[in-house]
């Protein structure tokens, strides 16, 4: 059965004048004569041509958009225009009938929230195709690139007994029946009841215990599923996530950005390279979208333009202090057009900051180094200064943060007294701590929000249009 | 700072006579002398060489075992037995102590419960380190092999909306303070309030969801986590753990079988090609272990002959019904030394089972085929014969089954009709169902448990000493 071609191959046109069975779904049938028909390897449909005064008028009636069709013929090169080969029938076989009347996705322009409602089928779309083989491309890209380079793919813990971390609000994940929670004599509940015999919830983040792996391994990574609690109804924010976080012992803060900007740089090559043809669809989509904007509001590059000035250009590097220097000093700023002004150094930055340091002021990816301690996590590394702690963050154009990361604090006593003027509890996470009591070593690593990555790579608008299945408030479907 | 060498580089010899900079975790120090140093990036230790006549006393003492540190010499060939290449050390630096009073790790034999207890620590042995190691090589080649075939990797949703499938019980997840959970006016837990709106919990599997993208991709996989909140303290199930979950478009019961065998082929393979030395490791740590057991209980195969074993048979593909025939009629059962006596056909196979037409009868691994409806699942295709489905197991020696999958229903009125009967709601699955409204096509898939892989491969006894923090009743450390 699975002798069959992948419409991907022939169109390579390397089989013309040979017999082949494809396989697919219809996209079109038009002038009951030419079959556009797509089976996902790739966004061109391949045209079958059927020889309508002899076949059964029954079966051409079955040939409907989305229904599941085999045919079997010799390919020829195409006398059209805009297709290499063709493939005359010899045989149609209906696999799986579609219903005109009640199929819900019409060969024709569904807006984004429709096919958001009805995400089981947008995979069949030109847009969603496109969309979910980029995914594809970047994620094994990720693979590859940190793989060629000795790291070692950790699965770090998805339920965690704490958030010690306070990265934001977590999901409770618990085993107890929720109409009876069993309580102590105290009347408090007794997590020792509970399937794990504590309190747990939903990672936040892999990098602590990635922390772990890279003190002995040197060089890890993780690639999972993170999520937050957050009632954040944006285009920017989902409840459930994926992460690639990597974590390299003996990095400075200077190796961890090298190390993530050839990283973006060789999963956008990736993409460009193997997805042609769906970052060509992409482009269009998007210069029709942007057509419908005012005339200011439109990017002044399409995007490929975007994803080539990425890959030619090198990143800017500045510290947060510089960047305040700029913003403070900015047209914007001194126009009041921010909506949060930049009064002086310790703002924590907005996203139209961000956007404005990338997008009008470098028209480069910016990585900022060097923020407050104070809007910083607790395990960034202390610098000098004694304000400022080795972060970083990368801002791409159109998404701001895409990448944040740091050196780690490496000195035992200095974690420690941070820890203390936090108020994070030094006993819960007694195994993090270890890796600075016995042969601790300078560390650093980032994290990458993978669906931001692909939004930026496709051009999608809505963080929502670019995993299979979103999780955001009220919304659990599929 | 990252201007350092691997180890695993400098111990293929190409360094000699180049001054090198080495950094990583001292594993002993031998007569104030020969320290033998590991970065993780290989199971082998490089010998540094102390010329203790001339360094600095305080300095020696803090040479510890665990301690990290950063050597600078010019690499020469080695003199001493097993080992390639040395460096006399030009300078030391010590980067992180390690106090030899308290640092749990020492340079002995630890047991494998005393190291889950320190599994933040236990990368640092050679067993552990060579176990992530291949983990990691066969997380990989999985990801090489299906990308090689035009596959789409997907990621399917972690928190869902229903237990429909039935595959055991689930972990709530919610965002309810569990001390004051929203009531509706009849008493019932209002669902409605809660972060999605609904009652969600953590997936048991994405084949569901993966389905849905081969309806339009062709082809796909899924590799992410899954959990089960079964009440199961034993070797071989864990409440958190990783499957690839492949879904092809086209394919029938004996494609799927033959790409399930395919890849389990090439990951092994790639193991034996990438990890020479981590395996040599484990099959010695295996072979002493098997020494500590009775003759009778010993395996036939060492670690390495089992995986060659693997590689170089045809698996034995039969049905169930044969799978019946053998063992009524095995000597096992007529002694009546099997747990569970075969008395006849419909019967659900036990470990034991298995364990014997792997291990005793066939001597190969073994693709049961065609199971009795009864003990499979809903969405499995029926046979003609009206009372087995085209399921497949694939048992694997000393681990029993590795691999389940199935072509699947595609046929709606067989589908409805047998969700009716095992009283699976059709409403919550409405999406699954439009699948085989809208262009059904024959298809299949397999689920592939990764910890059971990297069990069979690192010749490892128990689940939890191959994931990096394993998580099973009353524990959820880390």
């Amino acid at each position: 059965m699975s002798q069959r071609t992948k419409i991907k191959a022939l169109l390579t046109g390397e089989h013309v004048g040979t017999e082949v069975t494809v396989k697919g779904w219809v996209r079109a049938f038009r002038q009951n004569r030419f079959i556009a028909l797509n089976d996902g390897s790739t966004n061109n449909n391949i045209q079958i041509v059927v020889d309508f005064e002899n076949t059964d008028p029954a079966l051409l009636k079955r040939i409907t958009v989305g229904a599941a069709i085999s045919v079997t013929g010799t390919v020829i090169a195409s006398l059209g225009q805009g297709q290499t080969v063709e493939i005359p029938a010899a045989t149609i076989e209906i696999l799986g009938d579609s219903d005109p009347e009640k199929y819900p996705i019409q060969p024709k322009k569904h807006s984004l929230e429709f096919l958001r409602e009805n995400a089981h089928l947008r995979f069949r779309t030109n847009t969603f195709g496109a969309i979910f083989r980029v995914r594809n491309t970047l994620a094994f890209a990720i693979h590859q690139f940190l793989q060629d380079r000795g790291f070692v793919y950790l699965h770090t813990p998805i339920i965690t007994g704490s958030d010690a971390e306070g990265a934001g609000e977590t999901f409770h994940v618990t085993n107890f029946d929720l109409n009876n929670i069993p309580k102590t004599d105290t009347g408090e509940i007794d997590h020792k009841q509970d399937f794990f015999g504590r309190s747990t919830n939903l990672t936040v983040s892999g990098q602590l215990e990635g922390e772990l792996g890279a003190m002995a391994l040197s060089d890890i990574y993780t690639f999972g599923p993170t999520f937050r609690a957050e009632n954040s109804n944006t285009t920017r924010h989902l409840a459930e996530f994926w992460m690639i976080e990597p974590e390299m012992a003996f990095y400075d803060l200077k190796d961890n950005a090298d190390l993530a900007e050839a990283m973006l740089k060789y999963v956008i090559n990736a993409a460009l390279e193997k997805n042609k043809e769906d970052l060509e669809f992409l482009n269009q989509r998007l210069a029709e979208e942007e057509k419908q904007k005012p005339q200011n509001e439109r990017s002044e590059l399409s995007l490929l333009d975007k994803l080539q000035f990425c890959l030619s250009n090198d990143f800017v590097r500045i510290s947060y202090t510089e960047a305040i220097d700029i913003l403070r000093d900015s047209p914007a700023n001194k126009k009041k057009k921010f909506q949060y002004l930049i009064e002086g150094w310790g703002a924590d930055l907005q996203s139209e900051h961000e956007r404005y340091l990338v997008e009008k002021h470098f028209k480069k990816p910016v990585i900022l180094t060097d923020y407050p301690k104070d809007i910083k996590s607790f395990y960034m590394r202390q610098n000098d200064d004694g304000k400022t702690v080795a972060a970083m963050d990368i801002l791409f154009p159109g998404i701001g943060e895409i990448v944040g990361g740091s050196q780690r604090e490496e000195r035992l006593d200095r974690l420690e007294q941070r820890m203390d003027e936090l108020g994070i509890p030094k006993d819960e996470l007694w195994w993090f701590l270890d890796t600075r009591r016995f042969g601790t070593c300078p560390h650093a690593g980032f994290g990458l929000g993978f669906e931001r990555l692909v939004l930026f790579v496709t051009g999608m608008g809505n963080i929502r249009d670019v995993i299979p299945f979103p999780r955001f408030p009220k919304n659990a479907e599929f």
